[in-house]
């Protein structure tokens, strides 16, 4: 060995030993609230990336997505053609609430999304239920926060994940979740003049 | 029609308006290099989702680990039970560098990744090719970030989408990135003394 990998074993076993020490404090299992949120690309995709993980670990979820962009319908058909029998699938929405011009409609439609996602939270049998983009519907008054919060609260059974994509994220929902990412934009092609892609925006 | 939803269909008619002009200046189609960084959750995760947003769409794609964690398996067996015909998979690790405390073979292993990395983008059949936890490698030194970055500039076919995930991105790789995003952790349950779980970690 040389001096040089000599040096690196010991500093990666010094860090392996912290590490290891950590995790062994952690021994907690439970169900999490997660949040997705921030300006940046990859919120439902993460987490249509932890469904397909369900889907892999034989644990049956669900997803209801609560404005449908139109065009994220690959995974949506992934799912309906191939796993339908690990995940059930509801889209609610009928396109981005700037396409629809109708605040009573849209809030019929996120309202009908909430009682379909409280059905499929209360349902024990359900071990991750994913609400994509539910932060829109909160962010525009089409669903109250405070009572999202207070049903997760009182209904979710222990061991079930609940997911909540959607930029903009309640201060009361990131206050209640457990585990909250925010995507940032760092740079993005649009502003070179390249437009959404199959594969990569949907 | 209210005055409230009448006020809110104008606004929003308005922003669908400006909506539909900048994307309407967004034509261009190319393959892009695509950098999940940063210290939050989802980098992986949200590469995979592309990845199976791809095989949605039957566009051929590849996957190269350049570290293993030894858990996030979930999407590979996934990947090698159901849809081996779509995607390519290769794990070239052998754990995190932090556990084989071998510099040596660390890098032997990294090498070996990486040039079947090219090798896989090199072949314009494949749409995508994640790099997973590439940047790891690059920032531990066992791969050149110059090399990639002038390997990707001379030799990825146009149509070709190349994701490098991981925190600590390279600056040049971020440089000759075209979409570059950003996971910022905001809240983790590890904190509050909770294992990583299946299904959410891995």
């Amino acid at each position: 060995m040389t001096e040089d990998s000599d040096r690196h074993a010991k500093k990666m076993a010094k860090k392996k030993a912290a590490r290891d020490k950590i995790m062994a404090t952690k021994t907690g299992e439970k169900g999490l609230v997660i949040v997705h949120t921030g300006k940046g690309k990859g919120k439902s995709t993460a987490a249509f990336g932890m469904i397909f993980r369900c889907i892999a670990h034989d644990m049956p979820c669900a997803v209801v997505q609560f404005i449908k962009g139109g065009m994220s319908t690959g995974e949506r058909d992934l799912i309906l053609s191939t796993f339908a029998d690990r995940c059930r699938f509801h889209t609610m929405g009928e396109g981005f609430t700037w396409e629809t011009q109708d605040r009573e409609r849209d809030i019929e439609m996120a309202q009908a999304a909430w009682e379909k996602a409280k059905e499929l939270i209360r349902d024990p049998d359900f071990r991750m239920v994913l609400l994509d983009e539910i932060n829109i519907a909160i962010r525009y008054g089409y669903i109250d926060a405070a009572e999202v919060v207070a049903f997760l609260a009182a209904e979710k059974p222990e061991m079930t994940h609940v997911v909540l994509t959607g930029r903009n994220a309640a201060e009361e929902v990131i206050e209640a979740a457990d585990l909250v990412t925010e995507m940032e934009l760092v740079k993005h092609p649009f502003r070179s003049g390249i437009k959404a892609q199959i594969g990569v925006e949907f």
